[in-house]
């Protein structure tokens, strides 16, 4: 089986030329020569991995694709500016649907979400073919002053904090995103933002870029994670418990973050602290944790 | 029939934020906040549409996928800088090829292309899927001291040039494109390029749109269009002649470009001047002539 991470492995040694601050491995890429840096990021979502045409909205879809990519520029602190949507659609979407309905709807989602966040779409390439929907934007954001937050910067003794309730959004939520832009510009100015990253695989997954790229462990509170409403549903349908969803389970679009001690007690009732940045390995309450779905990048 | 303009032309009007100098509607977005403009432009491919699996080479629709990219650049004049690569990988590739040999060979043409041309690949995002092979690229560039070509700068009375022999791409070197980046970079620097566009559509199609963005007729010469090779060859085919091929086939990916007729001096017997701007309408030797495939976008 071939691993998702191999194409982007093998591009990313291919992004070191001049002008790249930060190629690929980290949220966006930084770009160097502009007046602050800028971020650029891509996602391309899929029907039948990523939503289901028969279930989801065709407005839904268009805010999904581009509430990941702002998700992306959140996990950088940064403002989202312009992005440019590509879509490859159906001739014939399922439910009667005209593709020309499908098109409509799509864009009015995409064009929702970009409105909601400031954004100008700059481009586009529409396309039409006989097999599934897929989604393809790239935005391109600014970061501010203080600079891009990377995966790479979390210290030995950071707190670390989640931004919102964790778990179970397959009943969902995963459609609908509520990226954590302002949140992010909002703490990149309260605190010295050590290490940030959006979690799309799964809590323990996107914690471990973090830790990777920093070269540390973690040990997280099982009393402090906060968990959803949806984990708990989704608990009674699983027999998992609403904690290993919330560990487990991906697209929350909440973010990871972790600041030094003083930092932390800034933000004391306003962010739930799940934990501290250790020396080495992953642990829960001090014991060993599997992150799920995790590949290690060699 | 939905037109895959439509949804284009709905993006366009939101696409006028500050720091948009162009928004949709030319082969790029030019955008403000810069050193210089940056550019960018966006194109998905699709197979069964845009290419055969069973009869392209991967490296070869890699190389597609940045070429028709670096041709949007071209056509504004412009450098390409950041490229980011997002794709959509069936888990079952025909003739028994892995999932993983045809990333790889993607990646390697995308790779040679970006190389070839100073392009960094700074992000990406790569998909398995049951269905058919798709290919996004996003494409930043920078504009020249000399500012981006557009389409809409054609004078009346200005020659219209283009960089090479049109037509019958089909035979297989719509798969092959020779982005005219450099051509375009150094006409920059020794005339005053008035309006430029890439052919994707044909030539015909894709002058209508200088014509429609600059508010002017042309008229072209018969004897002076440069006809490809592979345009006499898809004529003993088709029936139709040589010159149809070469004045509506598509993806050859060279450049028209108008400019004054003091400039047009300085080119005489290094690219073919192939007729004039004019008042109104399109004309073949003062016939009327229609653009094959055109749609009037209103």
């Amino acid at each position: 089986m071939p691993s998702e991470f191999d194409f982007i492995q093998s591009l990313r040694q291919h992004s070191q030329l001049p002008g790249v601050v930060v190629g690929i491995g980290d949220d966006c890429a930084v770009l160097e020569p502009l007046a602050q840096r800028w971020l650029v990021t891509t996602d391309l979502l899929t029907e039948g991995v990523d939503f289901l045409l028969a279930e989801a909205t065709p407005e839904a879809i268009g805010k999904k694709a581009m509430g990941v990519n702002l998700s992306d520029i959140a996990a950088m602190a940064g403002v989202p500016k312009f992005a440019v949507v590509a879509v490859a659609l159906p001739r014939h979407p399922p439910g009667g649907m005209t593709t020309r309905a499908l098109a409509d709807r799509l864009d009015a989602g995409v064009r929702e979400m970009a409105a909601r966040f400031g954004v100008a779409i700059v481009g586009g390439d529409t396309n039409t073919w006989d097999q599934g929907l897929v989604i393809s934007i790239t935005l391109i954001g600014e970061s501010t002053a203080r600079g891009p937050v990377l995966r790479s910067g979390a210290k030995l003794d950071d707190a670390i904090f989640v931004t919102g309730p964790l778990g179970g959004s397959l009943l969902g939520r995963h459609l609908s995103p509520e990226p954590r832009v302002r949140e992010a510009l909002a703490l990149h100015q309260i605190v010295d933002l050590h290490a940030m990253i959006d979690i799309s695989d799964g809590l323990t997954a996107d914690l471990m870029h973090i830790l990777e790229e920093s070269h540390f462990g973690a040990d997280l509170d099982s009393m402090s994670i906060p968990i959803h409403p949806d984990a708990v549903l989704r608990s009674a349908i699983t027999g998992q418990t609403p904690l290993h969803h919330a560990l487990h389970d991906g697209e929350d679009f909440e973010l990871i973050f972790t600041v030094s001690q003083a930092d932390a007690e800034k933000l004391t009732g306003q962010f739930p602290r799940i934990g501290t940045i250790t020396d080495t390995g992953l642990t829960l309450d001090g014991q060993p944790l599997t992150p799920r779905g995790w590949v290690h990048e060699v």
